[in-house]
């Protein structure tokens, strides 16, 4: 696997000027997947590809024959570079395609956001060790992280039918909760609803069923990278995730963003996979060399919250966190690739695989509130005035990420945004 | 929701004369719904309904526009008893169609079977509460079935791009497992695979997410059953399952019977919903006066084995378990349905949710060698002269169900059979 090709020269520019500002999260060197189509249309939705603050249409460009996102996802790792290059060298400055594809760019403000494919199976996975590590101290305060936490990336099943892409409304779940010294459960409204902040890793081509990726051929079923934020109802989960997880505290909403940020864009962004010298290093099915090269992805990433009240008063939403997923996961999206298939499971193009909860080693890095309050015992005091332990109805909660580095041009992931509305709506 | 009509008539017999014989599975009062083709035939999957040992093509009768099963299940309850008995008049003994439908009818020896749907998510139940007790016993003997057992429907979400129909065949999976005794894990294939016995209960008509089922609602959400083989590797399941569940242990293979047996067919077989006086009584969400009188399954399950040995010398296969859905599951599929949207959790038409393992009260209806062998301690003789603590490659493992009652015609599942390979073939 190469890491950088000339699609990363950091002057290289587009003809969409929106691409050329500094910071833009869609410069050329980005050249995100999503499936888009005019507001309000009922049209099908395209597949399309950000470039500044515009959209690309593919299929009007002649780069792809279908609006088969989970199609393109299989394609292997020479037709994909093939296809970024042909992007590339079209939107670059000075490009011979600006007069026709210039009729083929639309507004992003202009469109609606799909799932960017289709999701057949969704995975969570709890790399983040510094969020395990704190969850477990409240949850279990004598084993806070099991022994096997080291050893297995810990994964579960998720639910694929409840994804949304960024904009997702949903109604505060119902469900049983038990208060400690209370005799039996009841059932209402949770009061413990939060975010976890992680990032969605994509599977491009599958596996046969019976057929295990090595973790040397790993990173070519890894097509990128969206934001995700496994909503949660904490109290939910207290009673209901033993023996066997978590459930209806997680499967109510899901919401990731809309841009499937390829590992081609990520390439410059990687970083050495190192274990503490004290930590077990990876049995071999989950060991390589270019993983421990390259295998970690130098993403910061940035949580902000707007309530009801700041969003009425016209107060911008506020920092709740920023932190990054380079020292907070504790496995790397090939051997999580690796670990699912190493007994014979399935993968499939459009799967998606959570990171887990992505929080830093010190505590405003923390990527929820039960980690940020201390499971609700020292609420959050927000400038507005407001405080928060959990979140209330009408609380916006936005996902942002990027990359940056010495040398190479920034990019960014958009952002995943989404509102808790009350039960009754 | 009316129990029975006149396609229970047990008088009633079809021009199909196979469907007439005593003990069949699949007399005209079943017609349960697979997905068919030739053997070996490379065209596209059909929609066809089992009677006697013949498959009727359903849109060769012009009785269905599509070969979407999901589209044909979603179907709403009026139309769907209409579409049965237009296939339950034109089977009848007398028909008029007879001569045009007996050219529609393939041998189902001729054919080649699919998973019946495209099934989004599969969620796994825990209903078995004899099975929870004694697995609690062997994983956690201090505390066999936990406080949360007998309020909460415990359910977790599986995998489902790795099911597949009768016939399967997998590779003993690979993982990472550790003794007790042992300082750290080792990596090999696993040496305790293990069946489980199961329904599966298929969903017709989908919710749109953010809006619960109610019990009282949740049977028309309720499309029909298979039989459900949850082949799980329990080594690699004792050492990563906590704290978020089952993962690799389960994922490798799970096996279904072709044939959905529709929830019209099982009409005549509902049974009360009696909870012991010293059980707590279900919350309200999950309490109906119809599933207090009806909402319970009465269906007789089998598992047989057949070794490689046994198939090699024409022995045929061995009985390891007879039991009953009725006494074994804790919930019904109802409440499952009720429990699993409450917090507006959205099911989709062909999702899948799994029993749990149905183990009677008693050892020998035990569903599972785990719960058979008490955790591989007291291995099993067969009448072939082997012993078996868990699976050994070759083992061939047969589910089969059915349903009888005074007064009623007997309708079977058919089966759902599934064999161990060598990690290496």
């Amino acid at each position: 696997m190469s890491l950088t090709n000339e699609t990363h020269t950091p002057s290289l520019r587009s003809w969409v000027e929106s691409a050329n500002v500094c910071n833009a999260d869609f410069p050329i060197q980005n050249l995100p997947f999503g499936r888009y189509r005019f507001v309000g249309s009922d049209e099908g939705f395209k597949i399309g590809v950000a470039i500044g603050d515009q959209i690309l249409d593919l299929h009007g460009a002649g780069l792809i024959d279908s609006h088969d996102m989970n199609a393109l996802m299989a394609l292997d790792a020479g037709e994909r570079l093939h296809l970024r290059r042909a992007i590339s060298q079209g939107l670059a400055h000075g490009s011979s395609k600006q007069q026709a594809w210039s009729k083929l760019v639309t507004p992003q403000c202009e469109s609606e956001m799909a799932v960017p494919c289709q999701i057949g199976d969704y995975t969570d996975f709890y790399t983040g060790i510094h969020h395990a590590t704190s969850v477990g101290k409240l949850f279990r305060p004598d084993l806070p992280l099991m022994p096997n936490y080291k050893w297995v990336p810990i994964g579960y099943h998720g639910r694929a039918s409840s994804i949304r892409v960024s904009g997702q409304t949903f109604r505060r779940p119902q469900g049983q909760t038990k208060a400690p010294d209370a005799a039996q459960p009841s059932f209402g409204s949770s009061r413990r609803v939060d975010y976890e902040l992680e990032l969605g890793y994509f599977v491009g081509r599958g596996n046969e069923l019976g057929q295990p990726v090595s973790i040397e051929g790993a990173e070519d079923h890894f097509f990128g990278v969206t934001l995700l934020n496994d909503w949660s109802a904490r109290d939910i989960q207290a009673w209901e995730y033993q023996p066997l997880g978590p459930f209806l505290s997680k499967n109510f909403a899901s919401t990731i963003s809309p841009w499937l940020v390829t590992t081609e864009a990520l390439a410059p962004f990687r970083a050495p996979f190192v274990r503490p010298d004290c930590d077990p290093q990876p049995l071999p099915y989950l060991d390589s060399e270019f993983n421990r090269k390259a295998g970690v992805l130098d993403i910061t990433l940035e949580v902000l919250v707007q309530t009801q009240r700041m969003a009425e008063s016209g107060i911008a939403p506020e920092r709740l966190t920023l932190g990054g997923a380079r020292t907070a996961a504790y496995w790397t999206a090939a051997q999580l690739i690796a670990h699912h298939t190493v007994n014979g499971c399935n993968l499939q193009s459009g799967d998606l695989l959570g990171s887990g909860t992505l929080s830093g080693p010190v505590q405003n890095e923390a990527g929820s509130l039960l980690e940020l309050t201390e499971g609700g015992k020292k609420p959050i005091r927000l400038t507005s005035g407001e405080q928060r332990t959990f979140l209330e109805d009408g609380d916006t909660l936005i996902l942002r990420g990027w990359c940056e580095r010495p040398g190479a041009t920034r990019i960014g992931l958009g952002e995943a945004r989404g509102t808790v509305l009350p039960h009754e709506v």
